[in-house]
C-alpha cells in the first residue's frame, strides 16, 4: 500500500488516497485518537470519484465516533480496466429492468459472481495493509454494497466482526447458501421501492442470514433515497459491535 | 380525568395514576420541563399491571427526551369487565396458532374489530383530558401495539403526528384500506420470528401504509424479544417528528 496524497478535512479527519498495487483506495482516520481505531470498510457500487461525496460523508460520520474508514475501487470501475463480460451482463440487467421483465438468474450470476471472486481477495489484501498501520487496530466492520461482496467477506474474512449490508443489488441465488453461514451481527438496509432491485429477493436474503442478531431497516425513497437518519443508525450499529 | 396516586421516580419522572370515568390509566411527565411537553401515547396489549415494567421503561426513555407519556387500560383487560365474545375469539386464535393452522380472517375480525371500536374513542377522550393539562402541549405520538388501534387512531385523530407501530398482532383484512389512509410518518417494528403473528401480513401491511415516510425495523428474538436498542431508536423517531 502506497499513500499518494493526503489532506486534512475541515473537521480534522485525515484523508489519504492510496494505491494497493494498481488499485486506488482512500483511507480516512479520525482527527484525534488515543488508541488504534476500529476500521469500517466502506462498500459501494464502483466508481470512487462518482461516489466520493457519499463516501466522505459516511467516513466523517464514522470518524466522529472514533472509527477509521477505508474504501477500494472495484474491479471494472473508475479508472480500472473494464470487463467486457461484466459490461454485457450489466446491459442485459438494465434491459430487463427497463422492460419490466423478471431478471434471469444467469444474468445476475454473470454480473455478480466474477465481481465477488475478484473483489473479495482485493479487499482482504487491503485489510492486511490497513491493519498493519499503527493508527488502525480493529475490530473491522463492512458497511454498504455491493451486498454480495459483503456476504462473501462476512463468510471468509474472520477479522470482520459486524456488517451493515445495503440490499440494493441482486444476489446470485447460489449465494443464499453462503448467507446462511453469516453469523456476525448484521444490519440490512433495504429501499422498499428500489427501482433496480427485487424486494422479495432482499427479504428472502434477510431471512436466510444465519446471524442470531440481524436487523432489517426498510425505507421509502428509491435506490438513492436512503434517509439521512440511517447514517446515524449505522454509526450506532457499529458503536455497539466494534467497541 | 381524576388523579388517584402520584409518585416521583428516582430519575425525577412524575408518575401519576388516573381514572378516566371507570378506565384506569397512567401519566408520566419529565422531572424538569420549561415548556409544555409533547405527549406519547403508549399502546400495549392490555393489562396495565402486567405490562407496567415495560411501560415505565418506555416512559422513562421518553421523559429523558422531554416527552410526557400516557397509557390507558384496554377494554376487557386488567380490572376492566371481560368481553365473553373477545375471550372466545382469543381462545380460537390461540387454538389455531397452537395447531399450526392458518388464522381465519373471521377470528381476527371477532377479536380485533370490537376492541378497536371501543378503545379508540376512549384514547381520544384521554387525549382531550391530557392535552388540557398545562404541563402537556403536543404534538402527540402513538407508540406500540395493538397495531390495529394505532392504525385507526392515525386515521381518525388529527392530533397524532407520528406513530411507532408494533406489528405484533393480527390486523383485520378490512383495515388494510384504512392503512392506505395513514399519511403521518411511521416507524413499524416487526419481530421477524414472532410466534404469535403472521410475518407476510405484517409486510403487506407495511406496504399498504400511505405514508411517504415509513420505516420498517425487523429484528429477531420472538414476540417479546424486541432488542433494547429499539427503545433508543423509538425515542429518536419521536424526537425527529414531535419537535
Amino acid at each position: 500500500m502506497r499513500f499518494t496524497s493526503e489532506q486534512r478535512l475541515d473537521d480534522g479527519v485525515l484523508e489519504r488516497e492510496f494505491t494497493l498495487g494498481e488499485i486506488p483506495g482512500i483511507l480516512w482516520t479520525p482527527g484525534s485518537v488515543s488508541a488504534p481505531a476500529p476500521l469500517i470498510l466502506l462498500g459501494h457500487p464502483g466508481g470512487l470519484h462518482r461516489m466520493y461525496p457519499r463516501l466522505v460523508a459516511r467516513a466523517r460520520h464514522s470518524a466522529a465516533e472514533g472509527f477509521a474508514a477505508a474504501t477500494l475501487e472495484l474491479p471494472g470501475s473508475g479508472d480500472r480496466p473494464r470487463s467486457a463480460a461484466a459490461e454485457e451482463a450489466r446491459a442485459d440487467l438494465r434491459r430487463a429492468l427497463a422492460a419490466g421483465e423478471p431478471v434471469d438468474d444467469e444474468i445476475v450470476d454473470r454480473l455478480v459472481l466474477p465481481l465477488v471472486e475478484k473483489a473479495v481477495p482485493e479487499w482482504r489484501a487491503a485489510l492486511d495493509a490497513l491493519l498493519s498501520l499503527p493508527e488502525i487496530g480493529g475490530p473491522v466492520g463492512y458497511s454498504g454494497g455491493v451486498i454480495a461482496i459483503g456476504i462473501r467477506l462476512a463468510v471468509v474474512e474472520p477479522r470482520i466482526s459486524a456488517a451493515l449490508l445495503f440490499a440494493g443489488s441482486y444476489v446470485p441465488r447460489r449465494m443464499f447458501e453462503e448467507a446462511r453461514q453469516v453469523t456476525i451481527p448484521l444490519q440490512v438496509l433495504l429501499q422498499w421501492d428500489d427501482e433496480g432491485n427485487d424486494r422479495q429477493m432482499a427479504l428472502d436474503l434477510f431471512d436466510a442470514f444465519g446471524a442470531k442478531e440481524k436487523t432489517l431497516h426498510a425505507n421509502m425513497g428509491g435506490h438513492t433515497g436512503v434517509p439521512h437518519f440511517e447514517g446515524d443508525d449505522a454509526t450506532r450499529f457499529f458503536a455497539r459491535h466494534l467497541r
